[in-house]
């Protein structure tokens, strides 16, 4: 695939994007690079320090604010072809001035969630007040994905099932987290992503920490380990798939849990359709988890929105009561973990259709014996 | 090297901090994950939509706000030695009432720069007021090196060094700017950095975009190529360095112009010392391109500094009144630009010393003819 879709898509996201600005009683957005600089004009560019921001006002066409010498990045998108202004900015020149003009001092802003304070502050210094936060006038954009989006989510899926497919090759015991990461890394590139975003080797008391990435810890015969995975294909979005392997039958407390989570799992992959909210698909998994004494254990949501962000809306978690519609994808990925000693994790990305939903990983739930 | 200092380090750094933060009139600092938090810290933990933050009150002890599942990954720093009491928060709680707690509901805060608006949108509402950057608080401590930080540079500058010493093993006539890009990428790991974290071939036309990356371009015989490069080494001190290559002798008007620039590089770095401001020194390189036609060449400031982060204070900008002072480290980088033609630039890191600088950087700055 392309590293963007057609200029139309762009044009039609930016026609939205503007009329959810107006209807929010806001006078603009400004989106400076990221997820959703890309979402809306396909573009990859990635500045910090210097501004480099859309500026969509509520009544008035798009324009871009960029650092001159950064110019060429940009239009690597489909800003050209939908004619949006651009306004090029050199050092020393102050490019909240040029981001703003056209705007009343008293102006309603929203940002996107991902700009630093760097830009932040000074913008709200010019209007008076703190900026709102784009991510509620986007989500409904971003949270729903269209045909070309989850066809790419599908093929996401289906290259990170490759992978964990292949991991035999390369996870066996007397081998380091380390090595394993840099084979695993290697496969997510050749199996078509675009880099490897990130990487989780937690061989056993490191599986106990979900958010471990990997060591030079020697893996052992007796380990479970969780290898959690994922990237992007082109044109940017994610993919992300866990499973948990061994190298002989499980004591029969590991299977027990395991066996528990398994079915945790599926139920909040089954409770998954439209109309219901998202925590009453974390709350699924969880209470089923309690039954099982397993409630402590379970130490995080149990999912979180993909697409062009690895994490982004709907976030699966108690409190979130966003009605799940159609096209909307999102991981399920319970895990139990057990302090100093051993976790596992079962993740899929699934997508909301009409009837329930589609999974976009398809590899076996079981804890799988190398 | 070790990922961090010796914990007294730290110890000595947030006591500096916290003095800072009451010298600017200010009730708090909060510090998410980033170049600041391993600056305070030694942490290299790198979270997004779950808060992760230091705050440092300016009339009580530092404390770190984390999400629990993430609480392993900032154990990996100095914050156990420091006694910093840790508040962890589970999913479904509000990080920002634990953030702020024990602080008045009209609290000074200031956030660091990278904080995304995520988190700087909640907080503002949180006080009532957009924070103001705790860069200004921090930049003092950051931007003057110690003895350590400065032996970190002067390391990273030895390991980008011997990339660019080996740069006619890779850079030749045939080959695509990818397949060079790939090469530098192992050898900037195996020379000692923990990352490759920039690589720019511009060879030809590209050249003349400053920031470039690379493409499938294939490297003509009469190209003129620039390839700048870096990344950290532990630890997390910055390398940055750019020579410009080419394969034959080149013409009149491309020698010319590089002999020029070649004298401002050389000029500005000599102008480099205690006392004068950072953008006199810009000013030495712009005026002596001007004086040889090429001021419309000169499309970006003369430098940046740099440490933890890649670009970070002093910037070597017109405007930048700040003095400088023994210990500050920054690029020199004039370069010339000729659009769709070619490109040049010379950058080397120098670290102000009593008497002028030393540059990290020792390469030859004439145009190598590989």
């Amino acid at each position: 695939m392309a590293y963007r879709f057609a200029s139309d898509v762009y044009r039609h996201r930016l026609e939205r994007a503007r009329a959810l600005t107006r209807a929010a009683g806001l006078d603009a957005l400004v989106v400076s690079t990221g997820p959703d600089l890309r979402y809306l004009t396909g573009s990859r560019a990635d500045t910090f320090e210097r501004l480099t921001a859309l500026v969509i006002p509520a009544d008035a066409d798009p324009r871009l604010v960029v650092a001159r010498l950064e110019l060429a990045s940009v239009r690597d998108s489909a800003l050209d072809d939908l004619d949006v202004e651009m306004s090029a900015w050199v050092d020393g020149e102050d490019p909240y001035a040029i981001a703003l003009s056209g705007l009343a001092t008293t102006a309603r802003i929203a940002v996107c969630d991902t700009m630093p304070a760097l830009h932040v502050v000074p913008i709200a210094a010019r209007t008076g007040a703190t900026p709102a936060l784009a991510t509620d006038v986007l989500r409904e954009l971003r949270m729903t994905k269209d045909r070309s989006e989850i066809d790419a989510l599908r093929q996401a899926g289906a290259a990170i099932d490759r992978v964990h497919a292949r991991m035999g090759e390369w996870l066996t015991p007397g081998r380091t987290e380390r090595a394993v990461a840099d084979d695993i890394r290697t496969a997510i590139l050749d199996e078509g992503h675009t880099e490897a975003a990130f990487i989780i080797v937690g061989s056993g008391p490191h599986g106990a920490d979900p958010h471990h990435e990997f060591s030079d810890r020697v893996i052992e015969a007796d380990d479970i380990v969780v290898i959690d995975i994922g990237g992007p294909v082109d044109p940017g979005y994610h993919s992300d798939s866990t499973r948990t392997y061994c190298f002989a039958e499980p004591p029969a407390d590991v299977a027990e849990a395991y066996a528990a989570l398994e079915e945790a799992q599926r139920m909040a992959v089954e409770a998954v359709r439209p109309g219901v909210t998202a925590e009453s698909v974390d709350a699924v998994a969880r209470d089923h988890l309690r039954e099982h004494g397993l409630a402590d254990a379970f130490i995080h949501r149990t999912g979180h929105g993909i697409g062009l962000s690895v994490h982004e809306e709907p976030y699966i978690v108690s409190g979130n009561k966003i009605e799940l519609q159609p096209g909307m994808a999102f991981s399920v990925e319970p895990g139990v973990y057990f302090d100093r000693r051993w976790g596992a994790r079962i993740e899929d990305i699934v997508v909301v259709t009409e009837g329930g939903c589609e999974p976009m990983n398809t590899r076996p739930h079981d804890l799988q014996v190398l």
